[in-house]
């Protein structure tokens, strides 16, 4: 069965200024596919009447359910309440209701009301008021033969509330919970974008209704797959068995690496040279990770890898702080000083400036100290210096992962 | 003089699917700008041919510029240059300097490429080929009787390099720089949004044709301000009077502090708890730092913080790891045991768990050591751990900023 088409419209010339960036369709499309509704269409308009009728007028006749964010402010550029009265050609009409719920918020936190607030209680007659217990503009709703607008204020923390609150169960009870396909998330890391297609997507073909979408972020594809009815799970096992080590799961590669370490209850030190703490940054995201990460160092001065590591100054010597050798003595040695079962390093050139023909911007020797073994590998990444740590950084934990995996 | 109107379209259904939020729009915007021309008009569509060609047709025909983002990969979900054909009624035909150009970057950081990247190759007759330096899709221009159509790739690393060399200075020989406005950006940190609101409101107001916009991020107020004729620098100086030492300038909070590190020829080093590495992260984004960093050290265990930073263990069981204590301890360890003219320490709980009611999640101790003297702060910061880490790290950073200036 196709869902309804759902039009969501951003307005605010601040998100056409670039002065701030639009969350709101993305919580709004994630709230509508629990249930079963996708979003089909998004416009953004500036906050002018004209365009903004031009716009609700476009969305109504594409989709039956049109939800707007923004504009509803007590100030002179808040457009939306006059927008959608002349778009659904509708007078505006005080609503008392509104009005006390404004006064009432105002009372209640004792903040001074400017009179124009009373604009905010003029709202197109007929419709409903979504009540906003986080702000002062209260939202409202116009339905007409089974089509649906809602107008929610543009601050995401007024918004999302009023949305689970209020906008989810008037659809579902329109709609019915559509919620017939199941999807499912997973990551594959080490593997370009092209060749993971060519995997998926014959797998996917052999199994009607079901669908996939790729989208990639710091060298991780991430996969979603979604199928039509019954489990997606045996498309998943037919993934693994293709992808083997490079499929993740849904999780994120320092939430698996995370995982691993507490459920293996086994503890890991960081060293760090070009990725600057980025590793570290990344594995303390993890809730409860204090439990397995000891420490991280990071070692930016020779002197560092040396005093706190015990890498031979002679080593830096002979073969530079971006070396093989280095990486593998900083793993070993953040291991033995800080007692740890594991041990992680990096060094590299994230540049932009200390990069030579010999050793380029990019080039990153990763290490991994672990029962005994150490294994180093080397990579060139392209990209700026914040893409080179974050590749670099990703890199680091996809060894640690796979470490633990085989260890 | 009115801008053009120009048109921007995102594509991807991951954005309509809310699995990713679009920053794009708001480059472009800010990049635009800079020339003097307004975006009017964004919208977002699915990974769908057909909605692709309408949307194309439906923004040229409102607007004479069309920037558009995505769908350029090599999967058979990625329309855009199909689309773009059929637009504007142009064959797709093999262009072999694309090809060139994709083949030569695979061979460059040897990686496998699949055959299906033959397809980025074919772009819209007479389309100019934007080169992508940071990434495999190129991308591409097409323009007839003074309108403009640019396609450009989806993920922003690689999209603004193309829209700075190649969009803006087109756009800004065809149309003229008419950039008849000026810009300036600066930042506000430690102080809350109503309140910069309510200084800067005033001065503004007294230049005619000045007017000012503010967003909120991790605890910086941003201040765009916008003069119509003249130099927006008396503005500025009015600001700063009235701002102090909260007003940071254009540059962000690590960028300031890399710069001062690096005048005033001064080292550093950083002890984190809580933030878990984030401040060395942020630190080591600047480039260059690496003559001011010495290290960084993320001691989440007790351990860590006795045996490298030689904090007392009975002054940690005396007042918890978390204390203004042994947050000092932890700032005048680090600089001593680093050799560093300055020393951070961060000592937290970045929740969800650990939290108490004398120390609740959110509670956070910042050290600054400095010639001498040790300055320690106690914060509360609101949100979930990302926050708390993201509060924290900067909180500490302006300290050190603010040392910095007064040493």
């Amino acid at each position: 069965m196709r869902a309804s088409r759902v039009a969501v419209l951003s307005t605010g010339t601040e998100l056409l200024r670039g002065r701030s960036v639009d969350t709101n369709l993305a919580s709004i499309a994630r709230a509508l596919e629990t249930i079963g509704l996708e979003v089909d269409y998004h416009a953004t308009g500036p906050d002018d009447l004209d365009r903004l009728v031009e716009e609700i007028r476009l969305a109504s006749a594409r989709a039956e359910v049109v939800i707007l964010t923004g504009g509803l402010g007590p100030t002179e550029d808040d457009f939306t309440r006059r927008a959608a009265a002349e778009a659904f050609e509708r007078p505006l009409v005080f609503q008392p209701a509104a009005w006390n719920a404004i006064r009432s918020r105002f009372r209640r936190f004792r903040i001074p009301m400017a009179s124009i607030n009373r604009r905010q209680a003029f709202l197109p007659r007929a419709a409903g008021i979504l009540p906003n217990p986080n702000g002062s503009a209260p939202g409202f709703a116009v339905e007409s033969a089974g089509r649906f607008f809602f107008a929610l204020p543009g601050p995401p923390r007024e918004m999302i509330p009023m949305l689970q609150k209020r906008v989810l169960p008037r659809l579902a009870a329109a709609f019915g919970n559509r919620a017939r396909f199941r999807l499912w998330e997973g990551r594959v890391f080490g593997m370009p974008e092209g060749s993971v297609d060519e995997i998926v997507r014959p797998i996917v073909a052999r199994r009607r209704g079901a669908s996939y979408g790729l989208t990639v972020s710091g060298g991780t594809v991430n996969i979603t797959l979604r199928v039509e009815r019954g489990s997606p799970l045996p498309l998943v096992r037919a993934l693994r068995r293709k992808l083997g080590l490079f499929l993740i799961g849904p999780k994120s590669l320092e939430e698996t690496v995370g995982d691993l370490l507490l459920r293996k209850r086994q503890t890991i030190a960081i060293a760090e040279s070009c990725t600057g703490g980025l590793i570290s940054h990344k594995l303390t995201s993890v809730s409860g990770i204090s439990a397995a990460l000891l420490e991280g160092l990071v070692c930016y001065s020779n002197r560092s890898k040396t005093a706190r590591l015990g890498v031979p100054a002679e080593l830096i010597r002979r073969h530079g702080a971006v070396s093989p050798e280095v990486a593998a003595a900083m793993a070993e040695g953040i291991a033995r000083t800080a007692g740890a079962d594991a041990g992680i390093a990096v060094t590299g050139i994230a540049g932009p400036s200390g990069g030579s023909k010999k050793k380029p911007v990019g080039l990153v020797w990763h290490a991994v100290h672990y029962r005994g073994r150490t294994r180093v590998e080397r990579r060139v990444f392209p990209g700026d210096r914040p893409a080179v740590k974050d590749r670099a950084a990703n890199f680091a934990l996809d060894l640690v992962r796979r470490a633990l995996l085989k260890g």
